[in-house]
This record gives C-alpha cells, sequence and structure tokens, in this order.
C-alpha cells in the first residue's frame, strides 16, 4: 500500500510509493555527467589560465602547496550571467512598484560563483577532506560577506551537479545568491518552526534529530558535529539531510571546526551516491535562517542533498505532493553500505 | 535589469531575466518526442489490439465513425502502476497514523489513465477539434464520477507530454488522481483567493482575466467562452493559463458548449507551441478547487500548461523562486503569431 508521509518541517506530502520500486541499479548511470572529464579544458572558463574569461574574483585561496602562493585552490568570482544584480545601495533593492493589479521590484542582490578546485574532472565526491574544506571555508566567509550588504535578506548556497540538476558548466563549482526578499517557501519553513516552537518550546529539527538518532534506520553517517539522514518524508529517492548536532539557526555562526565536520560528512555523503548511484545528478542548497530571523530560536539551518534521478511531472505540479518510489528507510540502508 | 514579478494567485515570485533571454529558436527540438511516431506499436500497452494488456475499461467513448459501434476513441482504465489505490470505503482515507514525531496515512485514493486517441503518433496539437472535445468530455465525465467518493478530496485532471515532463509512454494519454487529502499547496491557492476575496470582494482570477484583456500583451488567444494569456509572473518560459470566462471554482460544472470551447482553445494554444517551439514537452494541470470548496465564491478553476524548457536548479529549490528567460509579453507576441 501506497503511505502518504508528512514532513514535520514543511506540512508537506509525499507519496512513499514502493510498489514501483526502484533498486539503485535501476537508476544508475542516469547522470549525463559519469563520463569521466579531462582535468582540462582549453574553452572552459573555470580551467586554469582561463582566469580572464571571468569578471575579477571576489575571492582567492591560494594552494597550500603552492611554492610561491600563486596557484589558486578555490576561486570566487561574480556570476558573469547574473540572475539578480547588484544595486548601487540598498534602497532600490526594498522599493515595490505597483501596476495595475501587479506588483514587481527590480531584481537586486548578489550572485557569485565558487570555482571549487582548478582540476576540471574533480567532483565533491572526488576531492580530499582538506580541499572540500577549503570549499566549505569558502561558503562560510563569503556568506558573511554577503550578509554585511542589507539587500540580501535570504542567502542561499547551492550546488548544481549535472546536466539533469540544470547545470551547463561541468567544471565543480557551487553558487552563492543573496536575494532581496523572504520569498513565501523559505517563510513557510520558518513558520513550521515558529508553530512547533510554540507547541513544543523547543526546535522542530533538534527534535527530529534526537528522533531519528534513537531510531536509526535512516541514519546515513554521523560524526561529532553533524547527521546525515534520509528525512523520513523524503521527496525524492536518496534525499539526504545533513543537519549540525548543535542548534543554531544560522550558517553564518560556523565554526573552524564545524566547517571541517561538515566537509567531512558532505564528502561522505557525496562519495556514497556516487559510488551507489554512479555519480548521479544532484542539488544541494544550504537552508540557513533569513538576514533578520538569525537571532530567532526556533529555526536550525541545515544541508539539503536532492538527487536528481526522476522527474516531477503533473501530480506533482498539480498538488505539491511528491511521489517517491524508493522508502528513505532503503535509501539509507544502500547508502549505509556504500562506503 | 531583472525583475520580480509576484503572483497574485500564489504570492510566489518569478525573477524575469532576459538578460539570459533566448529566443524561441534556442528551445526548439528540446523536446524528445518531436521524432515522428509511427500509428501504431504492437509493444504500446494503449494501442488498438491491446486492449487486454491494460485492467478492464471504466469508461469507452465509441468511435461515432465506426460502422458497428466497436471501435473505441477514447478509452478510461485505471493505472496498472496506481500513485494511490482505491479503498474499499471512506474511513481508510481519513485514518491518520501518528508514530513518534511522524504522521503518515495509507494511500487511498484513485487513479485513471484516459487513452485520448487510438492512434499511437497523435497529440492534442495534432488531433481534430472534435477529437479534442472527446478527450475533455471523458475528462468532465470522469472528474463527476471520481467526485462522488468521498475519498477524492480533490480530483487532479493532468498531461505529461514528453519525457522531460516526466512520461515515459508515448501514446497520447492524460490522467486522473483523486487524493485524499487538501495538500498545502492547494490550500494556499485557496487562501490566496480567499484573502483577495475578503479584501476586494471579488474573485482575484475574474480580477486578473479582465485586466488582461484590457491590457492585451500577455494574450494568445480568446474564444467566447476562454482566455489563454502567459501569466504577468510566469514561472516558465511560454507559460500559458486558460481561464473560463464563467465563474465557477469547480470544473465539475462545465457545460457541453463550455466543453467544446475548451477543446478548441486548448487545441488551439497547444498547436501554437507545437509549431513554436517544434513539439516541446509539456504538462498540464486542471486546478479545480476541492470537493468541499467547490461552493465556495473565491476560487476559479483554469487549465494550467507548463512546457518542460528549462530545468529547475539550486535557486528554484532552495527559494522556491523560479528563473524565466523569456518575458510573457514577449512569449505571448510568439505565440500569437504562431497560428
Amino acid at each position: 500500500m501506497p503511505q502518504f508521509r508528512q514532513d514535520l518541517t514543511t506540512r508537506r506530502w509525499t507519496v512513499i510509493a514502493t510498489e514501483r520500486a526502484k533498486r539503485p541499479d535501476d537508476f544508475a548511470g542516469r547522470g549525463a555527467s559519469a563520463a569521466a572529464l579531462p582535468p582540462y579544458v582549453p574553452t572552459c572558463p573555470f580551467c586554469v589560465g582561463n582566469e580572464d574569461k571571468t569578471p575579477p574574483a571576489s575571492c582567492v585561496l591560494p594552494d597550500p602547496a603552492s611554492p610561491d602562493g600563486k596557484r589558486w585552490s578555490v576561486r570566487v568570482v561574480p556570476n558573469r550571467f547574473p540572475v539578480l544584480l547588484t544595486p548601487q545601495d540598498g534602497s532600490e533593492a526594498r522599493k515595490r512598484t505597483h501596476r495595475g493589479l501587479y506588483l514587481s521590484m527590480d531584481g537586486c542582490g548578489q550572485h557569485e560563483v565558487v570555482i571549487e578546485h582548478p582540476d576540471h574532472s574533480k567532483t565533491i565526491a572526488t576531492m580530499t577532506v582538506e580541499e572540500v574544506t577549503r570549499v566549505v571555508h569558502t561558503y562560510h566567509q563569503r556568506f558573511l560577506e554577503l550578509d554585511k550588504s542589507d539587500w540580501n535578506q535570504l542567502i542561499i548556497i547551492f550546488r548544481n551537479q549535472g546536466e539533469a540538476a540544470g547545470t551547463s558548466l561541468a567544471h565543480p563549482h557551487s553558487q552563492i545568491i543573496g536575494a532581496p526578499i523572504v520569498p513565501q517557501d523559505v517563510r513557510c519553513r520558518l513558520d513550521e518552526a515558529q508553530r512547533y516552537f510554540d507547541d513544543n518550546g523547543t526546535c522542530v529539527h533538534c527534535d527530529m534529530l534526537d528522533a531519528e538518532i534513537r531510531d536509526g534506520t535512516r541514519i546515513v553517517s554521523a560524526n561529532p558535529g553533524f547527521v546525515a539522514f534520509c528525512p523520513y518524508a523524503s521527496s525524492v529517492p536518496y534525499e539526504v539531510r545533513i543537519v549540525p548536532r548543535r542548534h543554531a539557526s544560522s550558517f553564518g555562526v560556523l565554526t573552524d571546526v564545524e566547517a571541517g565536520l561538515l566537509a567531512r560528512i558532505l564528502r561522505d555523503t557525496l562519495s556514497r551516491l556516487y559510488k551507489l548511484l554512479s555519480n548521479p545528478d544532484y542539488n544541494y542548497v544550504v537552508r540557513s535562517a533569513p538576514h533578520h530571523s538569525a537571532g530567532e530560536p526556533h529555526f536550525h539551518w541545515y544541508l539539503e542533498i536532492l538527487p536528481r534521478l526522476t522527474t516531477a511531472a503533473g501530480f506533482e505540479i498539480g498538488t505539491g505532493i511528491n511521489v517517491n518510489a524508493v522508502a528513505p528507510e532503503d535509501a539509507a540502508g544502500h547508502l549505509g553500505k556504500a562506503s
């Protein structure tokens, strides 16, 4: 019998329909990016030697192994085709325009690309822990920098791996966008966490983490700072949430030690997905509280990994209910063994 | 400058970013289904002669040109791999199960497939108006039938065209699912309509329709019963909403005359998309009020067409804000000329 499950943090339902079940092998190789890439591509704007093909870097981490410090290990550049444009000052980013029935505003914000590695053929799953730690450090540094501009009400860090995840550039990179609004979807997550806090006096994510650790069936891996698990109402096959054990609403408070532990569990989780599902396409996003909610006690930041193995169709569009053919308990079991 | 636009009916924002603009040709041929199909495929469970490969039909429309009435023109069958299973009675469909922190319920409901045409190679865009009218009549008949079962709180009619839209079967078909809950996404649309009604005493969809007709720049086509337009805050390129001129919250009240007019504008709109974008993949959904809200004055049913030309990535997932590279005014202009 298919089963509706409600995500406690969003009140969204998913149908877990394992009658349509798929084994990990059914998905394997779906990622178009499974083909081996060369370490250097002359036409790639993110490859070493092509630094003039991007706008000037806003942040560069030198390669610690570079004798003269001239080689870089991570580069952050403004996106050449930004979704949102950096305004002169914050005022434009607040102005709403009403025209007839409709509401609009200028597309102000900030949009950066984190080039994660000089080597074109790498991906988080195949980097060293030290390399991924540098990427996480860079996320944190840029998050704090963007958070200083008051037009960035919400800062989203995300990674699109492969064509099915919406990327056209294969060179390993993530993106950071500062948006001038708190959109409805994020507001809804905050509201649900607030409601839970009102009813229980505790954080919904902390309580879920405790329950998941006690239950154990959906845990993928854990370290002293973070726990990776397949959520009870996983909206897609092999969804993984990486949640910090320390309660904090904003990614901005990450410590150096936590950055290392996050890098370790992120690389470990993505390696398991890589191995189990033959380098699947995926998106991940860091869900952190908006700028003005960073001090609130009820939210808890986390990182969400969504493999792109299936396609949302009319039912999902019409209802907002996802259909997931892999029970999260099975997903966690397979991922747990894929170390 | 990119522009945030708010959808008045959902409060969702879209970024219209035409700096990344694409012309219709850039999308053309993206649909994998653009290849010509044969009219009959021996292994297709929906082709003529293979009727025993589906469960027994719940509804059959005979071909009016068939001398003995033995040839069918539209067949409705239970889905062989249903997302939701028909319960024995309504009680199971209401029962919630609380286990620890989590909430679940049985996957009760109904799931039917509408086989739209005996010819494997047809699609709505290439059928005759009479043929599409029979499909719309079937939608209406099955909607009314499913609406009698009190476990079907929400009935969703949808069509997935092509692989990017989540279908694996090329034979022309739509689906109807009755779900035992009103999900958050639908509740949110109802709430926004209610809020607008409270503030204005009028229906938000009626007011939008009036405004769009007066403005004219986003209209694709119109007939005495329906108007097709690209919404102001279109979430994807070439999104089209087909809205009935007559205010009614439920698809269930469709008249015979309206069914003919809906078939005409649906076929016309899909033909324009077919021509302009070389048979693109798309989903459409009929958004109708849930069973218990059918009598409410503030909702207004409509049909939403979403071409699948682009892929939602990390930013869309993290914020719920879509990025659309084609302004709806341009989309409507191109579609208007593609008759």
